[in-house]
């Protein structure tokens, strides 16, 4: 069986850096907006909405709520699409772990590919910290306050909590679902990275 | 400033395991039991006096629940006693930490030592990984079945949240108040502290 790394992070705490880096020192693939991209070429629907889609707001199954947004109702071609965007994406991420050993963050991987036993990290910063990390990296939030960007990093959080929680049951971001949650407020992540793929390589190797 | 490395840890995660061992790879002091033995030097009670009345049920700021145990109401000296105790036990923690660098495990020590900016590390395990640790160490509890163990795993951690909660008004255990959370139910505690141990000699150095 391959060693699949699964990572969950909070937007804005550095887990897209920290799985790369895992990656590299690992040398094996990472997949992130890979995904999408994959599911883009199979199922001919643009990555863009098929991110609208597939990581927002898994609502169809709730009458009441059904495709209500921030912006107002998902038209309904939209929830037709949801679960079928979903078998596809699962799909995929079967077909990438068993392809060879990866790192995959984010989409529910870890309760995807559950049977495999994957290494499932989550990681996480406070919101000063988070908020520091989306200014360095985003030159288009410059015109946003602090208080706007948290909004939006709560926004993006909740719609991950809401996605995964729906999908899987379980509750993201809940330490008993992992193996290691990594604080990256006061801890350098190219050591952690290095650290932690030492530590996946000696569990291997015995 | 000295590098200190706090410890929380469930009952049964196998934290101690961990601690010793990180301490050991850093080639530094750890402190544990160590903490309560100074402090029975320090005050002349008997140490399994200090344990009870220290790690176990701060109560007397509420005057409903005064003193009230599983085993009826603790005495007036015991309670009395507590708020000395706790104060000695943390000028022994800052001697400790002042002198060199070090591992402590429990004992709000991530709380009382904030200024110092330890690293704070949380052990947990599921429940029955916990239980077979327990069963694995400790020969007198061989006569408890599951239910009875998996029970008093859960009362021993209910004291450790309510002691922490009742001296750092934080919760114990979560991930925020953390920099790094570590799963033992399916990662080698050896690997896991000597990958640690590296990453905290990087950030050190840096």
């Amino acid at each position: 069986v391959n060693t699949v790394i699964t990572i969950g992070r909070q937007f804005g705490s550095g887990g897209r850096e920290f799985g790369k880096r895992l990656a590299d020192e690992l040398q094996i693939p990472y997949y992130d907006r890979e995904i999408m991209e994959e599911i883009a070429k199979r199922t001919q629907l643009a990555e863009d909405y098929l991110n609208r889609v597939v990581e927002h707001r898994p609502s169809y199954h709730f009458p009441i709520t059904v495709g209500r947004t921030l912006h107002g109702v998902a038209p309904d071609y939209m929830i037709r699409h949801q679960a079928e965007i979903f078998a596809e994406k699962n799909r995929a991420l079967r077909e990438m772990a068993e392809r060879s050993d990866c790192v995959i963050v984010g989409r529910c991987a870890d309760y995807i590919l559950r049977e495999m036993k994957p290494i499932r990290i989550f990681v996480y910063a406070d919101m000063d910290s988070r908020i520091a990390r989306c200014r360095a990296r985003a030159e288009a939030d410059e015109g946003l306050s602090d208080r706007q960007m948290k909004k939006r990093i709560l926004e993006v959080d909740r719609n991950r909590a809401r996605y995964y929680r729906y999908y899987t049951g379980q509750i993201w971001g809940d330490r008993s679902y992992y193996d290691l949650c990594i604080n990256t407020t006061n801890t350098d992540i190219k050591a952690a990275a290095h650290a932690v793929a030492m530590m996946i390589r000696n569990q291997i190797e015995e």
